[in-house]
């Protein structure tokens, strides 16, 4: 039986407990936050669960041997450096850290310890992110054109980091998934209109190859889309989140260049064909991003959201900080 | 009876022959075309109409009193120009002209002659643009925060410019029409995938308020999109151009900040009300425009989508072009 | 504090016991099920809760103040008349009865007993179902022309009853509540493709005033749709259960007749104006629904959706029984 | 050169002219009409076509080889009796005539004379109808179990026929096309708000075999809603006639009984795979409809569409009618 223990119960932690909680080789004995009322309602649905709001009850305890960091991410390095130091496996909410020192401080510490560490990218385990992979490395779509993701509703609005940080995650950690291709550097535009972090923002990632791509975060929209559009040589695809039943719409459309001899004789043919609706698994993703967590903690292997993956991430939104200040000026992502 | 030629008849041609040809006042006397099979095709509709090749015959013609210049780009200078030393009041087709200097020739040309030069942006003649213009001037939204718009599909290629300068000029037009604050600079990404122009870009337009604009254009998107938000502080507006009954829809949507002492203390709360989607104009919109440049003839008035107003977009265009070049960077709009 | 039993927890049960369970003044002590395996995950989450296979030790207990039937309507009447008769409060499922009579009699020996009979109609709890009665009871609608539902998914299918049956009562409950006229009479087609009780069923319900209704209920339908369209003299209504946003939209549609002298001369003008669609309570209907019967109990009141509105749905299922085996022959419905 | 005539210039009859007047081997020679404002209209556009008012300057005709019945049903017998009588092809808007017994006359003269009908059954030239043809044909959705439409939206408001005899000889016509099994009987229920003829009904129709269709028509819908649901036992599909790219879509989707030992071990599991949309052809139904009836006049064949298949649905028609007085009483379709 593995022993969890989990720092931070507000919007995300209950779904940490409750699917962890789930699973038959573990068993959440902890749970840690600073509200006592939040901690109240912990026991009375698992009566079992011990409740602190004192961290190190949790990181230092003997009697745990992983512990997920669910708090805003300015915390996140201070109590997954301590949960690592005293031998704790940890489970990472995104983005991993505030900023690119930090993650690779945490990677070195648990590669010393031996031990694990898993951000959580959900998403990455959602059947239509699946999906978009098993057809993207099947070449299904062929040469990647473009990846253009909008990412908009009313809230929530964080209180200590811009919408990129709190949206983008999400979707840097998706396309770095599907896509072979690395990241060189970002421009990014935005506007802060409530308080003094951007709520609203327009990021361009460039590539060496001609692949470019696009992310469109807001707050304040009136309608919630969530909504990728990625061309490809050969398909293209959308992908709409918010769709029950229709996630993934694979278009045989595209363009063929015919003659190319002067600009006069430029012949564009266009290719319209059916739309296959692929069936996509409706598991829920944390749950199996929990079991597949234990999995390689049991079986000692590396979890491919790992401290690197996460790392990656928050390389391209310490580029997209930078970006901003200078309205939009291209900026190179950190190797 | 204002007698009209016709320089170009491809995509947009016929429907401009059609609609003010339709108009009490107006009799279309001459269609100018390469394509001697498209020139045919004029005479199975209207046997009546002059076809020729030689665009002289119309810019140059006696019993001609407007000339409409529906030809790619890079000739509409030169055919308005020659139109307008000829005395004719000229409508040209969008964008205006193939740069800025081109444009300024033109209005001082016009301005000596006393000719009037309409800029088609049809879309300020839809019920559409119509409703928010209204809803925008009676401060409905209040101060506004953003427009967003998204304008993809899978081609009509252009052959001489990029996806900007063929789509954009829809959306420039339309937001300098309904937005009271100027532009300042712009920050554009592309990328060509298929020949020299770009086919795909972003592009961020900046102001000396909080505004921020964002315009998505694209000719490799399997799906037709057609979506503007405009978010504001007191309401928030969608329009989806392709809807057939629901083109506008008003949010009664948006977030207050109730207290502002510290970090942790930044109390937001949203607002969630009724949605109203008000009934539009359905009158073909070139059929409003063309109709209205015949008034702005007749009584000698300065249409509001005039030279200045091609200039303004041609000006817009131009900053996206360099800016392109240079990755992102925010380029100034020229003043 | 109230304590509840509840028989049978299987689709429905869990809602049943959780929201009931939710509630300050509610203790849900005892659970009967057949299952065994069902009976233990109960205990995971409630360890406190009595579970048991015997549905006499819920009826007949001496520390259970409410019992709520959660069975298949076979068994309503069996297990509702002994927890009447054991002095008990019953929350009995859709649709109340097998057939009428067994309706009256649980009606009678309620009220004998001085006993609450509530029916989960719980639809008349949603915020879309209480905003239509709002609109209708204040006229906004006008005369009411017509009443149209369509209610089609795949599966369930019941092992006991056909699909009028199983998805009828939800849509005759809510029709009989928003409207004051009484059907009078009803028509009534279906087939059975898959085993012995009609997957599809096709329902006309007559008024004596110019009321028209209809019920399209399918097991069989590749999509699902949740659609009533309410027509009025002065405005029309659509409810479309499924959408997350917009569940009620009101239309400024209709038809006015002006001139009546003749069939030539009949001239019908259209009206379409603005579309207005109301925000609505998205509170869990079965939670209100819950402190609702609660209430009802506690201030002893008589609930709206008592034995007698279970009655009417039943009377109204068992004239659809008899219209189907005359195929589509109107039947009235029992006074 | 075959020379058309036409009689009726109203809502449909311009689209008539158009389409068979754009075939090369066809010149429309003369329309009839009571309005001399429509007459006039027409020499705007097709100065070389003869106007009239008096029907026989069509029907009598000796340079006119087809005539076109575009009027109201009550004078199509009337008008075809003449053309036949005249030697002349007839092509008949639907539904084709106002009884089964004018159908029968109009059927036997033609055959005596060596002359065609067709009736305008437009929607069998959609490329949505021809896929599906194709499909059912090709046995992929397996036996078919239902065929559920609606055809909804607010007028227009016949004034001579109720809104059956306006809506669902489209609906007839496409499904006694698609459906090898021939329907039996019918029952029908309707109701008049504005004036004598029903403005709203639903219709059952009754097969032989285990199929069942039902048709929805309704004149006062606030939403157009034009859909169709066939479901299959292997395959379903849904025909969303208003959607612009994707008005086909194949679900693999069904249920098996696995077990049929007592009503408690029924166990029906659900299939649930990916969406198919095929593309579908898109140009213009009555250009290929037009087409065709000329090939059929040409090359002496047989069109599918011919005086039987609209006999067949005026026979539909009449049962529906008498179904209508008897609330809903099945009544067999004449044979």
């Amino acid at each position: 039986m593995i022993r969890m223990g989990v720092i931070g119960y507000g919007y995300w932690g209950p779904n940490i407990v409750r699917n962890f909680n789930a699973l038959d080789e573990v068993k959440v004995t902890a749970v840690c936050d600073k509200n006592q009322k939040t901690l109240q309602s912990i026991n009375k649905i698992y009566p079992d669960i011990k409740i602190c709001t004192n961290s190190t009850e949790v990181t230092d305890a003997r009697d745990i041997d992983v512990v997920a960091v669910v708090t805003p991410v300015s915390s996140h390095y201070e109590f997954a450096k301590r949960a690592l130091e005293h031998g704790k496996h940890v489970f990472v909410e995104k983005p991993f850290t505030a900023n690119a020192a930090q993650a690779e401080e945490l990677i070195e510490i648990a590669g010393k310890n031996h031990l694990k560490i898993m951000v959580d990218h959900t998403f990455l385990f959602t059947g239509a992110v699946k999906k978009m992979k098993e057809l993207i490395d099947q070449n299904v779509l062929g040469d990647i054109y473009y990846y253009d993701s909008t990412r908009v509703n009313l809230g929530l609005f964080q209180h200590d980091v811009n919408v990129i940080w709190d949206l983008a995650p999400h979707d840097f950690s998706i396309m770095c998934y599907l896509l072979k291709d690395k990241p060189v550097s970002i421009s990014a535009c935005g506007k802060s209109h409530v308080y003094e972090y951007e709520n609203i923002a327009y990021i361009t990632v460039h590539f060496a190859s001609t692949i470019i791509a696009h992310f469109n975060v807001n707050w304040l929209s009136p309608v919630k889309i969530r909504n990728t559009l990625i061309g490809g040589e050969k398909k293209m695809l959308v992908w709409d989140d918010i769709s029950p039943d229709e996630k993934i719409k694979i278009y045989d459309k595209g363009i063929d260049v015919k003659n190319r001899e002067g600009i006069y004789d430029l012949l564009v043919s266009y290719r319209t064909g059916d739309v296959w609706v692929p069936k996509v698994d409706q598991t829920e993703a944390l749950k199996l991003e929990a079991k597949y967590f234990i999995d390689c903690i049991k079986n000692d292997k590396v979890p491919f959201n790992d401290g690197h993956a996460g790392l990656q991430v928050v390389k391209m939104l310490e580029a997209c900080n930078e970006s901003l200040k200078k309205e939009g000026q291209a900026v190179a992502i950190r190797e």
